[in-house]
Parts: structure tokens; C-alpha cells; sequence
């Protein structure tokens, strides 16, 4: 049988809204391609995230060609794996996993990979000398790796959690030199943002389940950009209210697509037209958005 | 997401040169569904064929549809279901799982069902009073029940191994009622297809590794009609020899095809279309014996 045929899958809890599946589909569909995209929905299943070894094992037996892994799966899935990009090594995450011929597993990690090129295409000519992140989670592990992997010369990580902040600035000075992360407290944002080029934000707040500001809109001026990673919706008041101001922005859905881009072409091996990702995205976010 | 997109799978051991990815799929590409058919070949897994309850099971939890199953795990595949269809609880095997909403896992036996739609196809206005049947194996188990399901009042069942002969027409008596099966041993084979209507043949016999006839040419006469289950090549040595003589003859081919139809139309709740099906299937066995 010619190998232009795919099966993958994700792997997380509460991901009956992703909109991975269509993504990924519609772009094989153009393609030429036979791909399925199977949610495995742990919380649906009834199955503890501690077994996503069992069922990587199983969707390798049983003829998955790769997969994506969320929350709550992407550490744990590390020691059931073979190797690790660089990326999902230095993060401590993946998200993406491939089976490759004679049954190795390797995982991947695109939210990292996604942000950047997002970021690259999006925000081409500012300046990376000073950046703030809001959010320590896991996606903002992700998108610092991104951002200085980028070239940014400091990334000051700010969070509610000041030990999340220090444990993720740690890191990322481990990994990519001393003196280049460091991190606040959210009572040296205002001081923080009046110094900075841009800021990356990586918190769940502007989420529809979780609405307004991340910080008050005065601590904004026009010589920052503003990088979002929320994208439900594309456009958040955070975005929003730079935009009024005069701030180049980059909304959260490129990096949503970016990933699904890179994940691809892991799976496939081909090129996906990621033009044609960001335009099906729009066209899928704008139809959740409208009124029932 | 719409409910046009399904996964199946065929477990068994050697099933590489299987042909149900095609006709599966190619009959699903024809209805606009999404359709991904995949072989899980537990000799190529290494797994031992005890464990097809954990892949059924894992199979459920990753999003397949349903499964076809086959050699050696058609009984053992039982003991992991929730429930049997009529035939294939009669039968004690399974050639097809179901993943009904609510996550049961129901069995199904379409070796029977495409059995008897073959040859109530093939042929329709043949006399069944007394039929032989070479071949008391898995194969021919299914097809004394498709048999005697199409009305036939007597199966005489004869096998190299008589014990196995007289098993089977042990089981086909308690199922259909006493005197409906018989059993003989090979030496009585002559006298048997004298008085006989019809013979089905459910040996090996007159594959490509087994060539030749599964008995003396000079005991088949023009009043038999000969239904074949061997379908590589479609036309074996028996039904050539049979055709010569004026025989009506049925080839393996359609209880080939129909067991797929039963199990397409069992996996998505879709009439297949026949037709097409056996066209396609002829199509790839014609390629397949082309030469080189």
C-alpha cells in the first residue's frame, strides 16, 4: 500500500473543542492525503494521565503514525519515549510524538517551534532586546524557549506565582546562558513594561471562560508590541486595547496554527501550506464565534 | 465533528497481502467519507495472539470504529466482548467488532453473512437438498452455517481429519436440528458426490501455495454445482475443471467481497455498494496476478 495515508491522533483531557482535527484533516484533504485525526479524551476514557505510556504503546501497535499530546500528558510521556528533539529535550515537554520506521517513538515539541515561527512572521523587525513575559505555566516555558531562541538578549518572566517565575528563569539561564532570563514580581510589571520592547503574554486571562486585562491598560504604551498566546478569541481586550493604542501585536492563533504547521509536516513528512492553515483557522474561529 | 470520518482495523497474523484496505476504503472514497482501514499484524508485532483483548480494548480508546478479526484470533476475541450477533454466537468465531455508542463491543460473523449473499447471488436457483462440503476448518465452519442458513436440508461435512468432520456436524445438528449435518471420511467422497447437488470447497487446496485439485477430477458431473471458497486465484483448478464439465460454479470471490460489504455496512450504518465492490475486487486481483 503507498504510504500516502495517515492516522494521528492527541492525547489530553477536555479536548472535545480542539480544533486540531479539522486543522489537520482539511490540509491533507488539499493534499491529496488520507488522514484521520482522532481525539483521545483521557477524562472521557476514564483514564489517569499517568497511563499515556499504555496508550502510546497501543496507538503504535495498532498503526498511529504520530501524536499530539496535551495537558495533562506532555511531561509525562518523556520516559516512554526513544529520543527527543532538542526542543522537547530543553523544554522538558513535548506535545508532538512520531513513530518513525523500526518503531522508534520521538518526541517533539511544536508549541515551541510554532511560537517562534508565528512570532518570525508576525513580528519580523522588532526589537528583542527586552522582553517581559506574563505567565510561567507551562505554555510559557514554550514560548520563552521560543522567544530566545529568537535571539532576545533578556526575557524577564513575571508571574503570580514568584517561584514559578524563578524556577522558569533557572532554567532558561541554564540552557541558554547566564544573564539571559530573569524574573518579578507582578509589583514590578508597571517599572518592568516602561523599559521593555515588547511583552509576551502567557496567562489564561482574555479566554472567554476567564475575560479582561492581564494588568491594567495604563501600564501599556505604544512603543511595546504585544504578543498573545490566548486565541479563543483572536482578539482579546489585552489585544485589543494595545491595538488602540498603536502597538504592533501578534494574536495567540498563529501560534495555534504554527504548531499544527509543524506538526504536519513531522507526521507527513510533506510541507503543508500554512497560509491555507491560517486562513481555515480564521474561517473555523470566526464560526465558533458567531451566534448559535 | 460530523460523524463521516471512521477508523477500522484488521487484527490477525501475515495479513500483509490482505486486501480489505482497498476495497474499504476505495468503497468509503466513493461515499465521501473519510475512511482509514489499518493492519495490525500481530506476527509483525510480535504480540502473541492471547493478547487481542488489550488491543481491542485499546483500540476502543484511541477511536476506532469497529475491527475486523481474523486468524488465529477469531474465537479467542470472544471472551473480550460484550455481546454476539446471532451467527456469530452459533458459530463460537468473529470476524467483525463493532464499537456501538455507549462503548459496547458487539461481534459479528460476516464470513456467514457474505457466504450466504454469494451465493444466493451466484446461485440463486440451485438445488440444496444434498449438499458435501470439503473442509471442516474455521473457513468451513462459517460456510455450513451460511448453508444451512440458505435452507440446505442435509451438509455432509467431510475432512482429511474425520474427528474434526464429525465436531462440526455434531454443532451444526444441536444449532439447526438433528439429521441436518453429516459427517464422511475422504474414501467416501465418490459415493457422497454421486447422489450430491453440490459441493462447497473449504480447503486450501488450489491456492497459489497449494496447487492443484482437492480431489480426483473424475468424481465432479455435470449435475453438481461447485461453490469455492479459495479466492487466490479466483479461478482455481476445481472450478476450471468444473466449468469444463458444464458445472454451475460460485468462486471464493464473492464471500470475499460480501464479508466486507456486511462489515462496511455494520461499521458506518451505509448500504456499499455491491457492484462496485466486486468490480473493485476483481480489479485488484487481476493486478495482483498480472505478471511482474
Amino acid at each position: 500500500m503507498p504510504k500516502d495515508s495517515y492516522l494521528v491522533g492527541l492525547i489530553g483531557s477536555g479536548i472535545g473543542p480542539s480544533l486540531s482535527p479539522a486543522l489537520h484533516e482539511r490540509e491533507a484533504d488539499r493534499q491529496g492525503l488520507r488522514y484521520l485525526y482522532r481525539l483521545i479524551d483521557i477524562e472521557v476514557l476514564g483514564v489517569p494521565p499517568e497511563r499515556v505510556g499504555d496508550l502510546v504503546r497501543a496507538a503504535r501497535e495498532l498503526g498511529f503514525d504520530g501524536l499530539n499530546i496535551t495537558h495533562p500528558c506532555k511531561q509525562l510521556v518523556i520516559e516512554h519515549l526513544d529520543a527527543l528533539s532538542p526542543q522537547a529535550e530543553a523544554l522538558g515537554a513535548v506535545n508532538t510524538v512520531v513513530f518513525e520506521g523500526g518503531g522508534r517513538a520521538v518526541g517533539h515539541n511544536t508549541d515551541v517551534t510554532g511560537f517562534a515561527a508565528s512570532f518570525a512572521r508576525g513580528l519580523p523587525d522588532v526589537s528583542l532586546e527586552r522582553v517581559v513575559q506574563l505567565g510561567a505555566g507551562g505554555a510559557g516555558a514554550a514560548v520563552a524557549h521560543a522567544t530566545l531562541t529568537l535571539g532576545a538578549e533578556c526575557v524577564t518572566v513575571v508571574d503570580a506565582m514568584p517561584e514559578r517565575a524563578a524556577d522558569l528563569a533557572d532554567s532558561l539561564n541554564r540552557h541558554f546562558g547566564e544573564g539571559r532570563a530573569a524574573f518579578g514580581s507582578p509589583d514590578r510589571l508597571a517599572e518592568l513594561l516602561t523599559e521593555a520592547d515588547g511583552i509576551v503574554h502567557a496567562t489564561p486571562t482574555g479566554m472567554a471562560a476567564h475575560p479582561g486585562l492581564p494588568f491594567p491598560a495604563e501600564l501599556l504604551h505604544p512603543g511595546l508590541w504585544v504578543a498573545e498566546v490566548v486565541y479563543r478569541p483572536l482578539e482579546t481586550e489585552l489585544l485589543r486595547t494595545a491595538r488602540e493604542l498603536g502597538c504592533a501585536t501578534l494574536d495567540g492563533g498563529g501560534m495555534a496554527v504554527f504548531q499544527a504547521v509543524d506538526a504536519f509536516r513531522l507526521f507527513t513528512g510533506r510541507e503543508p501550506d500554512s497560509a491555507r492553515m491560517l486562513a481555515e483557522f480564521a474561517a473555523l474561529t470566526d464560526a465558533m464565534a458567531a451566534p448559535q
